[in-house]
Formats: structure tokens, C-alpha cells, sequence
């Protein structure tokens, strides 16, 4: 219960702050962004100190290397978290006046985009996204509130707490930023049932996380980041860039959402793609599952799994399947699919069209990698998170995705 | 389990549907809507004897005047079912081609409207619901899941076979429209839980329907309807237009959601404007409930108790509160309000900008009646309902709150 009305009393301080914030002026706003990138600048050797202290107990507790190097901040990695939030100053302010007309009985409409509120972010141990979100919510009049994973906590701490006596500087109200310091599952539950203060939540970490939000969440959330994708290598294919291309999608980044988990070739093209693809991706190492007529092509690897169909692996291992046509492919994804990212590789335009028009998934790839769907390949200018939801935002999430709209009605007396 | 087996079955020949429905052409679906129409005219005697089953349940079971109103179909009232689908027909198509722009690398990026694929709605007693959503989800390319309320189900079960058959006739398929017959609690919860089937879930109708979804639903929702509406008495007010405003956002329809439940009133105007708006309203029999100032003017009134405060009476009671200023008008609406609509009536630019700007609600009015927060009234053509939340969609819903878009990229061969 104490926690409970902990977490409460921050929340009501980020939605009480949130009031001031709206009011802002553009400019205000940047100004206080760049004090805030000033003071993360000169707050270099604090923050590196904080995570030592977090790399340390990560270390003692037998963590990653992989994970170990997504926690670590040098010098380097400072000022670039310092550089990202003078970029989010360079961007256009997403709040202010939008359409107006004026309805025949001249009642005079204006539609204008206006922050959510309180935007609250559940997230795990990288610890730059306490920056960027910070940034990104400032700037588009949002309060925030963070509540990081505990490998992170110490740096969290620090670059909050630069963040906040900046703001207070600036004449800000400094609950605009808050972090919630508990890092249990019990901080992130209570957080999910805060209606009423929190206006939308935004998890971003792995699968379980997410579920455990939309299982449990009632405020209102936008989901993100689950990207089991595929890439379908069409009859008409031309078949060096279909290797090329999925090499790319799947080895550049394996970590990532916009990294393909399945490859789907025509029958008649099978024995070519695949071989050359195995070929190119032994410097990976890349670890093959396949069907039952892959398995004929490259009898090396195992046969692939119902489970291996639906897995995000993030990591260096594909599944593949050999399919009759572009119908087959489709099936497949649609009954596979989470609904992020989706790639064919053809010459034939009406298998394209096919693909692309049938499948429901939010960034369709002819004749490309999966890896674009990213708010800064798409020129949003900044990300917040890819949303897999069809609801208020789809795909690479930029400024706009944390405004929301109201109207304001002006009349003469006017009676309905 | 064997209901829950019923229902997925059903949400899952929703969803196979949606696919291909989703490629019908703008033609085709009007086509499809305006054979509806013509099939619900002709059907009249049909819904008309279906309809007078639940009025006679609904006698039996001792049901109100007010509801027995909204429940009964005549054939006039079926003819504006038919009208309201030929409306729907003339509005512009929602989906479709959306920017398309090129970036620096080639790739050609174009974002297109396009249906969310499957909409449940869960309603209660009003029969129109069912042909209404019925035609704002086929016009916008969805597949809809209809659960009413057990009061209209003879009526919903005899539209419902009519527009399946409409859709069949022209080659469609029928379960782009499909009703869940149990009208029982457990349905409405099943409903809530269909992931991966439901794209969106909107509930229709009271608090208690409202809060269950919100509290329960695993699916998105877009939360509706919940409109504790104020109107706010300045210093600077015309009383005569504050008088008529507060009458006609009050009485016109007390039941909708943009009805005031609550006047608040400059003290220095307090006993003009409260004595006047009580006269006014005699012939409503309007039941007035104060605060103490309010009852020191007129003390023939009951004082407002914190719980008046915050009811939607939707209903022929107002309460009253006379505040110091527009700053304790505002605290009192950022207190009680929903997030509905507002007004102010004011002859002060500045107290006017600082109401609209300061209050976080869907709708903000200056000098007219929150009533007119509608569809139709904002120039949308048709509604699907008046949003309260602040994702997706705010205030009325047209058919483009029906949408959400997706990413086609085109390359050569792109790699990152």
C-alpha cells in the first residue's frame, strides 16, 4: 500500500506538472532542451560513475556480454545521448493550431493538436531511453514517467536527476520528468492501474514484458516492438538480390524487431535461394530450422518446428519453408505474423500487389529488407518506439504519436 | 466453454471475412450497402414483427416508458434505418492511397488508409445501432461483430439475417456482419477476450457497460459516451445568452452524453443568473441541487452533496456551484469533468482562452451549447460514437476513426 501511494503522489506531481508544460511556448520548450543537453554534457563523469555501479552489479550478477555492452556509457555515448535531444530541438513543434472551419451555422471550429498528458514508459535496461523518451515527451508537451529496469537503476537516477534540476532552472516544474526508483514487478503493476494520471503507456523490452501490459494494464497502452518478420522469395525473384536482401534482414542486426525470423521461397526456386543463402551466411554462423523440403535441399540442419514458425529468435538462427506460391506465403504470415514488417522479393507486379494488399501487417517490402521500418529511415526525425497496434499509431512512432486533438468551439449564444 | 468455442468461431469467420472484404472496391461496397438499404425497406414488416416480441418482453418485464421509446421500431422509424444506410452510401470512402513520398536512398514509401479489419460492438437496448454500425464498418471496409442488449434481440436477429442476406446476394461474404445471439454477461466477456480477432472493441451505452469493458476487455478499445459536461457562468457573461445556453445544453435531452450536468457561476452574477435559469426551467420541472451559496439564493433547493458533483444524472437534475473565479471554475472541472465537452460564456477574451486552454476535455465552447458535440453537428456525416479517450480517435468518431493506416515501400533491392 505504501508503494502504492507512492507511485500515486508521483503521478498526480507528473499530471499537475503536465498542466504548466501545455502552456509552453515552442520555444520555451527548446530552450529548456538545451539546457537539458548542456547539463548531461557537463554531467558526463557523474553519469559514467552511476554506471559503473550498474555494470558492476550487472557483472556480479553474471549478466550478458550483449546486455552488459547495451548497459555501458562512456564518454562518447554521453554526449551522443546529448547530440540526440539537440536533434529533437531541431524538429518541428508537433503541438498548436489545426484546421478550423466554420459549420453552416456559424458555430467556428478549431481542431488542435495538443499533448496527451502523462506518458508513462516501462522499459529495461538500456539505459538511453531515459534521455530520449525524456526529450521526446518534453518536446511534444508531455510529462513523463519513466520507470527503468533495475540492471539500469543507478544511471537512471543520475541522468534524472540532471534532467530535473535542469528543468527547476529553467522555470519548469521538475515533476515534468519523473522516475519511479522501485524497479520490482509490483512498481510496474501499480503503474499499469494509475487511470486517471498516466494518459497512455508505451512498454518497450521483450515479449514478456509486453504481454504482461496488455494483460494487465488499464490505462490505455500502445504495444511495440514484437517483430516476428518474414521475407518470401517470389518465382520470378532475381535471386542475387533475394540473397543479398536477406542476408541484410537477417544478419545486420538479429537483436532487433525489424529483423526477419522466417524466409518463405517458391518451390521452383528453392534448391537456388537457399543454397546460396546458406553459402553466404556461414560467416555468421547462422543456424538453419527448416521444413520438410528444405531439409531435402540443405539436409545439414534440422527440421523446423510448429514453435520455430511462431518465435521471434532475435537472434542467429531462421527458419525456412518452401512454398507452392505466393498464396501459400501469404497463409503463412498472416497465421504467423505479428504485424510488424513483411518483405517479397519479385519482378512479377501482380504478385507484389497481392502481397502487399493481403497482408495486414504495418511496413509491406517489395523488393527490399525489412530492416527500414525505423522512424529515422522513415524521416520522422525521431522515434519513440514501433507500434504493432492498429490504434492511434502504427509503425516507427515519431512526435506526432504523442499528441492527441481537441476542439474548440466558438459561437454567438449558439443553441442546439 | 462450449459459448467461448461458439464466439472464437465466430470472431475467427469475422476475421476471414475482413480479408475480403478488405479488397472490395469503393463501388462494390456502396453497391453492397445500398442493396441493404432497399432489403431493410422491404423487410419493415418482418423487423416491425420481431420488434413487437421484445416490446411485449420488455412490457412483461416491466421495463420504463423511456426505454420502451427507444426500443420500438415503426415503419417510419425503419425507413430512417434504411435512409441512414443510403447516407452512409454519399459520404466519401475512407480507405485508400494515402502520401507517398521518396527518400534519400530511393526508397519509395507510401502510407494508405486502410480498414482496422474487425470492429466488435457491445450495446444495449437501441435496435439502430445495428444497422448503423452495421454500415459504418462495411463502408469502411470492416468486418463487424454486434453484441446488443437481450431487450432488442428478436428485432437484432431479424436486421441481422436481412443484411446477410443482402451481402450474400451481391457476393459477399455474409460474416462481414455477424451478431452474437447469447446476450448474457458471460458473451459480452468472451467478446472482450479475442485477441488476435477483434482489431477494436467499442462499447456503446452506460457507465456500468463502460467501466466492465475498460476494467476487463483484452482487445483495444476506444471508450465512449461518459459525459459529465459543465458550463460555466462569467463575470462577463450576457445573462440572457448564459440563461438560454444553460437551458437548451441542460433540457433539450438530458439523456445524452452533451447535456451539462453541472453550472458553475460567477459570484458576481450568481443570483441573476441562478434566479433566472430556475425560472426558466420551471416548466421542465428541472430539480436544482446547490452548493451552499447556491442554496442561500435559492433556498427552496436541496444542497449538492461531493457525489452530485460528479454524477452524470443524465436526467431532468442539475447541480450548482457559484465559484470565485474562472481559476476555481477550471479547478472544478479538472476535478469532476469526464473529459466531454465544457463551456464558458464570457464576454473576457482572456478568461475564455485560459478556459479552453486549460482544461484537458474532447470539446471546449465558448459562448454555445456543449449539445452540439456530434458527428453530424461537426460536418462528419455519419458517427460511430463520441470518443472520451484520448488514443486513436477524440470526440465524434466519423469513418475515418474506423481506419488505420499501413506502410508500402517499394525498392530495388535495398539493403541498410
Amino acid at each position: 500500500m505504501e508503494l502504492y501511494n507512492e507511485i500515486k503522489e508521483l503521478c498526480q506531481g507528473a499530471k499537475t506538472a503536465s498542466y504548466s508544460l501545455g502552456k509552453k511556448s515552442t520555444s520555451e520548450r527548446n530552450n529548456a532542451l538545451v539546457k537539458i543537453a548542456e547539463a548531461i554534457s557537463l554531467g558526463s563523469d557523474e553519469i559514467i560513475k552511476a554506471n559503473d555501479i550498474d555494470l558492476k552489479n550487472a557483472k556480479d550478477n553474471g549478466i550478458a556480454q550483449a546486455m552488459l555492452d547495451r548497459l555501458m556509457l562512456n564518454e562518447a555515448r554521453v554526449k551522443s545521448l546529448s547530440d540526440a535531444i539537440l536533434h529533437v530541438v531541431s524538429l518541428p513543434d508537433p503541438i498548436g493550431a489545426g484546421n478550423t472551419f466554420t459549420r453552416p451555422n456559424g458555430l467556428k471550429i478549431e481542431c488542435v493538436s495538443v499533448p496527451l498528458g502523462v506518458v508513462a514508459m516501462i522499459y529495461e535496461a538500456r539505459p538511453n531511453v531515459t534521455p530520449d523518451a525524456a526529450a521526446l515527451c518534453l518536446k511534444s508537451g508531455n510529462a513523463v514517467v519513466l520507470r527503468g529496469g533495475k540492471e539500469a537503476i543507478n544511471t537512471n537516477k543520475q541522468i534524472v536527476k540532471i534532467i530535473r534540476q535542469a528543468l527547476k532552472d529553467c522555470g519548469f516544474d521538475e515533476n515534468c520528468v519523473c522516475l519511479i526508483e522501485n524497479t520490482t514487478r509490483e512498481s510496474a503493476s501499480i503503474l499499469m492501474e494509475m487511470r486517471g494520471y498516466v494518459d497512455v503507456l508505451i512498454p518497450r523490452g521483450g515479449k514478456g514484458l509486453i504481454q504482461n501490459v496488455v494483460n494487465n494494464a488499464r490505462v490505455p497502452v500502445i504495444e511495440t516492438g514484437a517483430g516476428n518478420c518474414h521475407l518470401y522469395v517470389d518465382e520470378s525473384a532475381c535471386i542475387d538480390m533475394a540473397v543479398k536482401v536477406a542476408v541484410n534482414a537477417k544478419c545486420s542486426r538479429p537483436s532487433v524487431c525489424n529483423a526477419i525470423e522466417t524466409v518463405l521461397v517458391h518451390k521452383s526456386v528453392a534448391s537456388e535461394f537457399l543454397n546460396r543463402f546458406y553459402e553466404e551466411t556461414r560467416k555468421y554462423s547462422l543456424e538453419f530450422r527448416g521444413c520438410g523440403d528444405t531439409c531435402t535441399i540443405l539436409p545439414q540442419i534440422d527440421l523446423a518446428t510448429e514453435v520455430d514458425f511462431d518465435t521471434e529468435y532475435d537472434d542467429y538462427i531462421i527458419s525456412c519453408k518452401v512454398v507452392n506460391d505466393v498464396y501459400e506465403a501469404v497463409e503463412h504470415i498472416r497465421k504467423y505474423s505479428t504485424g510488424h514488417s513483411e518483405s517479397i522479393i519479385t519482378e512479377n507486379h501482380r504478385n507484389a500487389d497481392y502481397f502487399v494488399n493481403s497482408i495486414d501487417s504495418c511496413a509491406l517490402y517489395v523488393n527490399a529488407s525489412t530492416r527500414f521500418t525505423d522512424g529515422g529511415e522513415f524521416g520522422l526525425g525521431a522515434e519513440i518506439g514501433i507500434s504493432t497496434q492498429k490504434l492511434h499509431a502504427r509503425g516507427p512512432m515519431g512526435l506526432s504519436a504523442l499528441t492527441t486533438q481537441k476542439y474548440i468551439i466558438k459561437g454567438d449564444g449558439h443553441i442546439r
